[in-house]
């Protein structure tokens, strides 16, 4: 499991298991360990064989001499690697829904659509090992896909994939939290109204500004409260020691994040 | 408990049960429901009995007539109400460093210096429940403090907080995760390379520049690798849907966090 | 005359002369120099005739012993001193609104709404001397600031302030930039392209999203081109040599700015 | 020339005319419209005879039927547009520059380096008519490229180009504003100082964090006043109407800028 647990033998690259490869900033690679089979790059390629039975966090020559590093992946290496089959989801925004979210260890959580499950990974990861994420896909190439990236990464036990339209409604209800990440959220708010437990927690992540504005009109006739938006802009900074400075070239925008928790109407005398 | 777990009674607010009243998006408090008391605000007060067999997620009027809004807390709730007593972790930081630091439930995590306890809290409730954190103080008041305020959060089970100076070295090896957060980490780089994991990983919160320099001096020394320097700009969204903008005033920067991965040497032959 | 000019007594300041005068990053004024008058802080006040005939850049102290700096204004002091009565521009805005809105000395420039004067001012001070700001202003309290702030600077002969509606079409025509600064662009854009020279360059200054969907759909029904939409986030640097950072409170936005250039209709065989 | 006056023939292009040639928003070329000569394009050519006495702003297809569209240049088209040889000025900063800078119509500026000349016909054109430009470049290619790129822009009457090193001292007293644009400028705020008028306006563009640093120190040496730092992120908006959103890709930094005013001391009793 991509995980962390505390194994005795948590550091050892054993045969089957998952490393990142890499080469520099931009080029790095999540893949499994197969004893036989080498590791291809443009910069040459080295044998798993050579790695198996060695600590992460090692360094290997490929065949032309480049060093390649070797590291136990964490969740961050996750959203980088998993193949996207829709709009992105960044470590910054994940870890924002989390604790925005209210997603923790022990929690229900819906999410519409999987989309390659990048996402759903990270949810899932968070969630265990006593959680749950129920995640709704209705594209076939999308449900197959995430469906392969989530066991891979083993963490099939802590997710149910339903290849469902979620503006049809869910079937879970008393959920901690939401999570919308698809074109038209404010389809499906009023479902996420039904969903959620009281004081449950929605997360909604929308690219454009138009979308922002359908939903919080959405959000204002739902009986959400709290309601907040956030933008994060990521700066990667140079790390030259003489010449520290953010990075030239960076990604400007990524989505909004809507956050709301779910109000009640209860009579108090 | 604050962290969410599937109770029967999960939303019911009992007394003694924390609960976090909002009045706007600047004035909330995070505070307990205790029979027979009342809270306060500039706007009034209320009686915790009224709410007591309540769900979460009510709204309730003050003396005054002033609506109040009682949610049950979610992690980002744990960062904006511990009373701070040094540098402030915000959310958008927190998250970032769960998945860039690699802390997942079942994480044994370092920390360095414990501060107000908040941060602790958050790192506590995500390594839940078979993971630690091992946290370092040395200041007598800070000490105190986050021992209250992560007993007050029932939280205290997942951590151990220690009144040492890290600069002197940690007690525990094999770490999953380090977290610095102290003015002069560079002091303690090398004791953290000693007390992690074969590819554990290392995220250093920093207000300054001239830190990051430092910073970075000191981990090229050590073998740590792919180090990366991030700073995330929080941008709230004002959402009036006739008039959505990014909102005039800002919190313009927290700090920057750098984080790195133990590389251990190894003869491949 | 506000604007720097040659003259040999250029840097003593007169009786009449304008001047900065600055006690912190946030405490300024723009006032005039008036023999036998005294200036008031709360800091204390001292006497203008203690600075008449001295040079500009001296530090003087108040009668409570607390150093002000008596500066000579230049552009940036204008938008950061003239009362507002509407929307704000700043220095970096009307920096960009120069360069992307093609107004230089000897620029015939149209302005809606003229506002408290302050942008006027800077576009009269670069369009200096042969150039000429035309700004319309419907509101009568707004059209008495400006006039008397504009008059204040010296500027007033490069600007004719008419009390206008521009709604109703601008009475200039062959102008090489106009300004837009007013709450509904959109019903002026089909007057700007009447008024406007051929390759004449439209600056639009709007703050919420939703004005932009409003402005770009005008916009692509006319016949402008190299459309480009630009924010401008101003972070300070706090300057300890010590702690360099971004300073932790800033002003997140202030507004976006559209920019366009009349395209012409020419039968090329 | 390319700054705008107003000519009865402002808006035809004639014979020897400087036009922009605009293919997208990335596509774009500054360049002189030249008789029987013909601009070349990856998308096909065309003959400048065939726009030579059409108005600016018209559209020509190329000889692979893509469009262009030929605008008249304005001042934010010089600094994309100028071959580059060193650090990149972008309109941004070049605004920010002249109105923090104090540099206004009639000023007498000093610059340090030349580089490849943008800047410097920005800061001409904005001095025009009765102002100079002393610019010092002591790299002898970048002497020529800048003196060809200043005087195909016709503003060299208000440009002396010096090929002498600028930390040796300036020739030029009694400034109104002083630019540098160069690696190393520590080594010339003593020289800045005493090149400036009473209360002359001190401009210093650098890239790193590291250059920041040693400006302050020696600017708190010297006797400068109403320090600032800035540092302006440009997000460029994506125009689609139904999908607004700040785009995906940004130059996520150029450099900060420090503004500083020159004090003097002078006995006030």
């Amino acid at each position: 499991m991509i995980a962390t647990d505390n194994y005795p033998d948590n550091d050892t690259i054993n045969d089957g298991s998952y490393v990142l490869v890499v080469l520099n900033e931009r080029k790095r690679w999540l893949t499994k360990a197969i004893k036989g089979k080498q590791f291809q790059t443009h910069k040459g390629f080295f044998k798993f064989d050579d790695i198996i039975g060695k600590p992460y966090g090692i360094k290997i020559l490929t065949s032309k001499n480049a060093p390649l590093y070797i590291f136990k992946p964490i969740p961050s290496d996750l959203l980088s690697q998993v193949p996207h089959s829709s709009q992105i989801i960044y470590p910054k925004d994940a870890g924002l829904i989390l604790l925005y979210g209210g997603i923790s260890p022990g929690s229900k959580v819906i999410e519409a659509g999987t989309g390659s499950g990048a996402l759903t990974s990270i949810l899932a990861n968070y969630v265990r090992p006593s959680g749950h994420i129920y995640t709704y896909e209705i594209r076939e190439d999308a449900y197959k896909t995430s469906m392969k990236n989530i066991e891979n990464l083993e963490l099939i036990q802590y997710v149910t994939i339903k290849k469902q339209d979620a503006s049809l409604g869910f079937d879970e209800t008393n959920a901690d939290s939401i999570v919308l990440d698809l074109g038209d959220p404010w389809q499906i708010i009023h479902h996420a109204y039904d969903a959620l437990r009281a004081s449950g927690s929605l997360s909604i992540f929308i690219p454009t500004y138009n979308q922002v504005e359908k939903v919080i009109k959405k959000l204002k006739e739902s009986y959400f409260g709290d309601i907040i938006g956030i933008e994060l802009i990521e700066r990667e900074i140079q790390l030259k020691p003489e010449a520290i400075r953010p990075k030239t070239r960076m990604i400007g925008h990524t989505g909004f994040i809507i956050f709301a928790r779910k109000m009640v109407r209860v009579e108090i005398e």
